[in-house]
């Protein structure tokens, strides 16, 4: 149980945890590894006062040593679900929850939108987590939809838990895939169904399978916590950084351009004030 | 003749400069010296992204670097007016003139209100520029107030061309004020006058003068740009950084609380994307 989770460790991130934490609260920051954000491969930032001059890793690297030098840990995790739960909220991280009782967001830049259908039948076929719901599709067929080293091997565990896998990617895959799994490359797809998942069409012609997990480095906001509301691909705040969700703030990238460092560690740090402010409020 | 005025110098002034350069402006940036401020006093920075554990000075100089290193040059200077000229704007920088096409006010945490009867006699006898209209008060009575070593020596000055001068402060002198100078401590003033100023009454007890200068570090922002919208002490802005004038905006401690470097910051740098955006609207 903490008082602020922190999703995603880039600038509005870290800003929002150096914050949170000198107001006395407790943070779980959770993350991809910065280290491969966009951020980090950024040439040269030279508009981000601070740290002129430095390489896109660097500023990632120097933040990220600024938190452990603060003993400010960070988790490394994809987080899948924000679920409200009374007035707290469950984060679902791979297999393992954090209860906490505000939220920010600090997801970065939206990552494409979801696929038609990816919405309407998540949670009866559609899943983000194979290690959460791989056994549920033993013996069955399943699509893993993904580009990056991760999803070809959560695609690996899937097939060695006994589900027929094929995965689809807009590219060939980045190592060998393991035995067993099929590969199909794909411009466009669609999940499709009724009640659950009936299969994935893929560019036009329909694939039957009881499931597709979809393995985004990043999930789209309104799959991660439902009813969020939304701009386009943004996540849509008032002055102070609150979403439309009493309780759940979110800084940076995620809530609109210009996106850049300065502009997401002051709104990081505006989400930090505003959960401080929220919490304040709601302990008697 | 520069595409953005930035006054100020402290985080959100220099965010704003780095952006305003990085995107291709030209940048006049006009502060009093920033390691005056408040925040160079403070003791430790531990929520500031890149600069964590700093002392505040270590802060502002190491901004104040990084301009140096990207060759922006930072003017030393009290600006006293910002005056629109056609779509232009004329600013009073004691007594030079700078011609900008667009102005950033990054002016710092308000420095109090202004004493009853100083706007309405702004220019009537109420001055903030000793060099600028010193030499009309020769051989008259004027009073100086103020409380930093500036107002000391800009008293010295007026002195020194003839003006008979009560220095007027709720401190003792920081110095030996210059012969002929009178001293009086006050904890409250007010200018009085109908066309123009008759005296300054002090504490109560009205004192024959025929000009006030008020020489704070800073000038609030209504005496600085008439007309300009603010509530309370603070700017009043639109989420883009955008004043009630159009072609000034506004960033930092200026426009309100959290009186924070990272706010600052970011919002300097989103002062300066608007600031953009308005020039390249303007030049067709």
């Amino acid at each position: 149980m903490t008082d602020i989770a922190i999703i995603g460790a880039g600038p509005a991130g870290v800003a929002a945890a150096l914050t949170a934490r000198a107001r006395g609260k407790s943070v779980y920051l959770v993350s991809n590894d910065p280290l491969h954000s966009g951020l980090a491969k950024a040439e040269r930032i030279d508009n981000y006062p601070g740290m002129v001059g430095k390489t896109g890793a660097q500023v990632v690297q120097g933040m990220l040593d600024e938190l452990d030098s603060l003993g400010i840990e960070l988790h490394e995790g994809r987080v899948i679900s924000v679920l409200p739960f009374g007035d707290e909220f469950m984060l679902g991280i791979g297999q393992d929850m954090v209860q906490a009782n505000a939220v920010i967001l600090a997801l970065g830049a939206a990552k494409g939108t979801a696929f038609p259908g990816e919405q309407e039948l998540l949670g009866r076929g559609v899943s983000y987590c194979a290690t959460c719901d791989g056994m549920l599709y033993r013996d069955r067929t399943v699509c893993v939809v993904g580009s990056t080293e991760e999803a070809e091997k959560e695609a690996a565990f899937l097939a060695g838990i006994g589900c027929k896998v094929t995965y689809v990617s807009h590219r060939e895959p980045l190592g060998d895939l393991a035995e067993g799994i099929e590969f199909r490359k794909m411009t466009k797809v669609e999940i499709v169904g009724e009640d659950s998942v009936r299969g994935l069409v893929i560019d036009g012609e329909e694939m039957p399978c009881d499931a597709v997990f979809v393995l985004r480095p990043a999930i789209a906001p309104s799959s991660l916590i439902p009813g969020i509301e939304t701009e386009g691909a943004f996540i849509s705040v008032d002055g102070d950084m609150r979403t439309s969700i009493p309780g759940v703030f979110a800084a940076g990238d995620c809530v609109g351009k210009p996106l850049q460092v300065a502009k997401a560690v002051g709104q990081g740090q505006l989400a930090a004030f505003a959960a401080v402010e929220y919490l304040d409020g709601k302990r008697p």
